[in-house]
This record gives C-alpha cells, structure tokens and sequence, in this order.
C-alpha cells in the first residue's frame, strides 16, 4: 500500500498505540513513525520493536511536522496533551484518538485544535486485558469495527484518510452520531466493565480463606469476570468519569433488572428466572451469526 | 485402567453427563454404561455416539444392577428421580450426582435412598456454555477440580471408587463440608451466571436500532457476559431456587459495592474507582498463577 502520510505521530504507545504503530509500520501507511509517551521505558521499547522510528517526551518534536497524530492515551489526559500539542501542529493537520467516550474527546480536543487542523474523531472496538507496547500486535483490529465520529462540517479528504488507515487494520468501518455511540458503549463495553470490576472487588474483600477458595474455583464462572477487570485501571477511571450520564443510565436499568432477579430467586418464581434464561440465549446466537463471538 | 464398575447409569445425558460417559467408555471403567434421560432423541444420539451401551426413560431398567448411578440431571428433577429409582437400586449400589448445590442433593436425594445403598455427592468444576450430549468431550474434567462432599460417616470404599473415577477424567479432588461448597459456588459461580444473565437480559429489552448495535459493537466486553448468559436456562433456573440464602447473601454485598461504584461515578471520585480496579488486577494474576485461567 502507498503511504498514506509523511509523519504519523502516537500519542501514548499502550496496547492500541503500539497496535496501530504496527500495522502503519507493516504496511509502509508512513514515512517515520513517531511516538509520544511520558514513559522512557515504553518509548525505548516501541523503537527497539520497530513499531516506531523515534520516541520521546518533547511535545514540539514529536508533533512538529506530523500530518496525522493519534491519541491513544487515556481520555483524561486529552485536554492537557491538546493544549501542549496545539502551537506545534501544522497547517493540514490530521488529529484522531481512540478513545471510548467520543464526546469527551470532542469536548477536550476539539477546541483546543488551531485553525485548519481537522480533528476525526475514532474508536477501533477491539482490545485485551493487557497493558503497554509489547502486549499490542497488527492482527488486533481485524475483522473488528472502527467507529468515526466526524463533527459536522468535518473535511472529507481527513475523513478518507482516517478511514484508509483503519481499513489497512482490516476493520469495518462505522459513522456515528458522538452522543449515541456513547450510549451504545456504555451498554456494550463501560457497563459490562464496571460489573466485573465490581464482582471482583466483591471477591477480594472476602477472608482469606474464601478468597483462595474463589481462586481455586473460579473455572465455573468467575474467572471470565477477572479476565475483563483485569484491563488498565487509568484508562477506565477515566472512561467513567467522562461518560457519566450515559453509564449511570444504564446502570440504572441494570440495578431494576439485578433487583427483579433479586425477588424472582427470594420468592422463588422460577418461570420469571427460566423466561430469563432462555431469552439471553437467542442473544448469544445474534452475536455468533453476526461473526463477532 | 481396570474397570471400577459393572454397570454405571448416566441419569441425565447432557453435556456433564455425555462428557462423564466419554471418559468412562475412554478408559473402560465400566463393564455396561446405560442412560437414564426422557428425551428419547437424546438416548439415540449417545448409543449412536458410543458413549453408551443402552439408553431410554424406563428407571428400573436403566438402575437395575448398577453398581454406579450418577445423576446428572438439573438439581430440581433430584427429589423425582430419586423417589422413582429407590426401589430398583441393588444393595452397596452407590449414588451420586454432578449438581452445583450440594445441600439440596442432601436433602433430595439422600433420605429417599434404601438402607445400604452408598450416597457420595460431587461437583465438577468445568463447563461450556453448549448443552446436550453432542456438546459433551472427555477432556472436559483435565486439570479442573471436583469437590466430593461426603455426608459423615459415608462409605469409605463407596468414596475411593467415585474418587477414582475423578481422577481417571483428569481432575483433581478436593473433599468439602456442602455448606461450605455452597457459599463457595455462590460466588464463583452462582453470581456471576446471575449478572451474565441479568445484564445480557437488559439488553434484550432495548428497542431495536439500540439492540442491533448491541450485538454488532458486542467484543468490548458485552460478548463475554453473552457466552455465559447461554449457559442452560432450567439448569440455571434449579441452581438459583435450590441455593437461595447463599446467592441472595453474595448478592447483597454485590449491590453494596455496585451501588459505592455508582456514587464514585456519580461525583467524579477518581481515586476511589482506580483503587478497586488496581486491586482487582491482582486477583487476575493469581488465577493465572493457580493454572486455572
């Protein structure tokens, strides 16, 4: 594939970073790669892996002549690093993220970006339990859907690129309205988040006893819930707080179902239970046909 | 491996049962393996599959001469079965069962057995979400635990033999107090099915754009909760009314810590929320530790 830019900078070489620092690398999509991180040992090692030509802190250089720079730090930290990269960014610019709360990322960048840098906003719907550039790999986004958030007005021809280099990722692409794909996520990814992480806090405040017990057992259930709140506590502290509404809401509607099922158990109702049971089943199928089990 | 049994009766050919058959027949631990099921369909399928020798829904012919009878059954068809079977139980037959709440086996099964037939309760850990005897495997059981929950003064010869068929599958064996069993299970397992269940369910009661984007963006997390929450509806449905005071003590404490989650979000409690989701990381890795991941 030609290259689709000159200089392409990361900003925070974690596991979708140093994913897409892979595939731009794999497929020529960038004359250098540079990456951004505040960790040394994380820089160092994205060049030592070959996904990226330099690495640093600079702000000024890492940015300085990058026609496209992606966020891929936690959401939290945008507005600082927006305001740091704004008097380096050049004419023409390109600026993405991958954030899981694109209003956010609309409300923190967004304003901070000077005239005639277009921002496209994006969120690749892929990931693992494991953290920093060495857990990342090319293969991550495939098959996998990537989700735009273009503001209105937003240019074409930044639009085309930011889409030509997630297709490169072999995913599928997706234009959403920033509001509604935050409410999606947050039934489809932040609830689910917050429930294991819970569920295993739960667990970790048992006795000592109990809790090498819920170890030594955990194949019948549990161990599926520790999988996912095993995923980095930043980059999820800050995806709460940033899509509050959306998460509260449906953890709202979550909280009257657990309660229903509550009172369904405590009385004894096991039709409402069984009704229940068989109902997610047909979800399960949904999923498995539409290839993303 | 020399046989351990003459005859051993499957009562109940799904996937614990059908995976417990593949072994038995595997290592020829028994002489005759017969199946005790009322879905003719499913009988077929396991003589045909040559898990079993025989198989049909007549209960004096399938326990007649066992020297094993194994129910695995959902826990709520225990009391039934049990009733039905006495009669034609042979003398220093044992009885024993693959069901997630010991104490209702206890109380179901035990009282209705005849004098000098041996009672040995057990729980393999292990599991798919895929039900029936096609789905069953005979690796199902390697490296998994089974808990043996032995009322006092049980048999001591009654309980080798089921330990040995145990470990002949690959598991390893921990003997429990079934109280103890319950709560433990309740946790690990009972729980989590519970939230799996509940959470797939509300998104089964979103409108249908919302519904089919659900399952679409489903790999951020809400997939792995689908996988449970397909788990079998009456087994499922037994599991919850027969360890009622167990699931609703684990659930109290859940909500509690949902519900401190739910005012960390709400007033932008940072810290708080990267406490849990630091310390549940560490639960993460001594699952993996325990080879249990």
């Amino acid at each position: 594939m030609a290259a689709l830019f000159d200089k392409v900078c990361i900003a925070g070489i974690g596991l979708i970073g140093s994913s897409l620092a892979r595939v731009v690398k794999r497929d020529g999509l960038a004359a250098v790669v540079t990456v951004l991180d505040t960790n040394p040992t994380h820089c160092a090692q994205a060049v030592e892996l070959g996904i990226a030509d330099t690495g640093g802190a600079d702000v000024a250089e890492a940015v300085g002549g990058a026609d496209l720079v992606v966020f891929c730090t936690p959401v939290g930290a945008y507005a600082e690093l927006a305001a740091a990269m704004a008097p380096h960014l050049r004419a023409g610019a390109i600026v993405s993220d991958v954030g899981s709360v694109k209003m956010a990322a609309i409300r923190d960048i967004g304003p901070l970006l000077p005239e005639g840098v277009h921002f496209i906003p994006g969120h690749p719907i892929a990931g693992t339990e494991h953290s920093g550039p060495a857990a990342g790999f090319a293969e991550l986004f495939e098959g996998r859907w990537c989700i735009l958030t273009p503001p209105p007005g937003a240019d074409e021809a930044a639009l085309a690129k930011v889409r030509a280099l997630w297709e490169a990722t072999g995913s599928m692409i997706e234009v959403m309205e920033p509001a509604h794909h935050d409410r999606v996520l947050a039934i489809t990814s932040h609830l689910p988040h917050l429930i294991a992480y819970t569920i295993v806090g739960t667990a970790t405040d048992l006795e000592g006893t109990l809790q090498q017990e819920v170890i030594k057992f955990s194949a019948s259930g549990f161990r599926d819930f520790t999988r996912i709140a095993a995923s980095d506590p930043v980059m999820w502290r800050d995806i709460f707080l940033n899509n509050k509404e959306a998460v509260l809401d449906v953890l709202q509607r979550f909280t009257e179902d657990l309660t229903a099922m509550q009172r369904a158990i405590r009385w004894g109702e096991g039709d409402k239970l069984q009704e229940v049971f068989t109902r997610t089943r047909a979800i399960r199928r949904s999923i498995i046909d539409a290839r993303q089990a």
